[in-house]
């Protein structure tokens, strides 16, 4: 049987008891880690689950999905993946694949930030279609997410707007030299994000996005406990402006030596704004 | 501390590690059980847990939530709400009164139909906006989710249906009498749901749903695994026609005395087309 199992938005403790059960019995168990993260390190994983697991890059889940599935027809095997198995990212490609090899398939399902998101206040009804919003570089800036947000906001309706990471990316340089070597990982932080969507308003000007006028909700690490999670309203020229610093600092903050020196440093030396 | 947990979607092994812990350490535990329900009875989640759960109907929950919070800034309480917190039905109400009265919160999501949708191999990307549909009677026929529908198919989204239950509901005249005396609970079949539909698209008529050219997936007991879950696709007139006593045979056979002799007779004295 292969499992699909979503582990949920934070720690090792958001997996379901379905979930747990499904991994203890399987002999391999796969960590999908590059369409989204959790908020803790795979070795924490592991020490709780009692299993190693493999880390499963884009590659291997993709293109590699029968070094997966192999003996999957006669062992249990499991692929973890963050939020839900259907969250953003959907796993058909290896379902389908299953299918073929006549391999048993089971999806465990978990919170995604597609329904966490009710966390903010906004009720879910009230949402259209979700976007998401990669990093820019000088020559590429997909924009097709800003015709969504304005058919949402046509609609009178919310837009969920899924912030790019970048986990075990290759430069163009490296890309084209075959050189498997990978730029460190990278988060959008929100400051950027909003600059983004402004860039794009102020190409295209049709007022679906204003700086002072359109209200938007900030969320990170939902489902984090108050200790984590943070939620921060405003103008889009407000959440560009104030919070920046302090949504990166209270980011890395998880990785620092000493979290209290960190944030210490943090506010006096950088005059972030934190609490 | 008051904890809403989200139980997820189908039995007692879908609630996850960090909401088990927070119902083992409460001293009062709540199975909000009006929106949506679980596959299996209190009973079985009571076992599991190793906890006695008080039902919390909609009057409880919405009305009389100081009840719910009484303590909670001392001891900790656990309010259990099938799918996600957030899910279909949010829980801000009670939220916010806790805040009110300085009772600290913690939100524990799961699993809810609104991201497991994607189940059914729909991108969650390309849905719009999630609308409800409610039992229609002979003098009350609410038919603003077919604007909803119309707006979704204009932009080439698919649409949520989220199927009416009603649970606990008193009759017209219990309800003018002032007697607390509940109907039996009633979940909304796919062809009900389907009929419904197409009584709304005959009085629009702006060719937003047709009998023999829209296509639609049909998911119940989304979460239950192979055996339990049941996804079935195909025309609106095909929904409506074939699996029509299959669905509601199936979903009341988890009630039987004996299923294989539940199923047996459907088969054979009612003509269910049961696999």
């Amino acid at each position: 049987m292969l499992y699909i199992i979503g582990l949920g938005l934070c720690d090792e403790r958001d997996i379901t008891i379905r979930g747990l059960q499904a991994v203890k019995n399987s002999t391999r168990v796969y960590l999908e880690a590059y369409t989204s993260i959790l908020m803790v390190q795979k070795e924490r994983l592991e020490a709780f689950y009692e299993k190693s697991l493999i880390l499963a890059d884009r590659d291997l889940v993709e293109s590699q999905s029968d070094e997966i599935l192999h003996n999957a027809d006669k062992e249990d095997v499991s692929l973890l993946v963050v939020g839900d198995p259907f969250g953003a990212t959907t796993h058909t490609d290896i379902l389908l694949r299953a299918r073929a090899l006549n391999v048993p398939t089971r999806v465990i399902h978990n919170a995604s930030i597609m329904n966490a998101v009710g966390a903010c206040g906004l009720q879910l009804y009230n949402f259209g279609q979700t976007v998401s919003l990669v990093f820019f570089t000088e020559t590429w800036k997909p924009d097709s997410f800003y015709d969504r947000i304005k058919e949402n906001a046509d609609l009178d309706l919310h837009t969920l707007v899924l912030l790019d990471i970048k986990v075990k990316e290759q430069s163009e340089e490296n890309l084209a030299r075959g050189r498997k070597i990978y730029e460190p990982p990278r988060y959008m932080t929100i400051p950027l994000a909003v600059t983004q969507l402004l860039e794009i308003e102020s190409m295209r000007q049709t007022g679906a996005l204003s700086p002072d006028t359109t209200l938007a909700i900030a969320l990170s690490r939902v489902g984090g406990g108050d200790e984590h999670q943070r939620i921060v309203a405003g103008t889009l020229s407000e959440l560009v402006n104030h919070p920046s610093d302090a949504f990166e600092v209270e980011y890395a903050e998880t990785f620092a030596v000493d979290k209290e020196r960190w944030r210490e440093v943090a506010r006096t030396s950088y005059g972030c704004a934190l609490e």
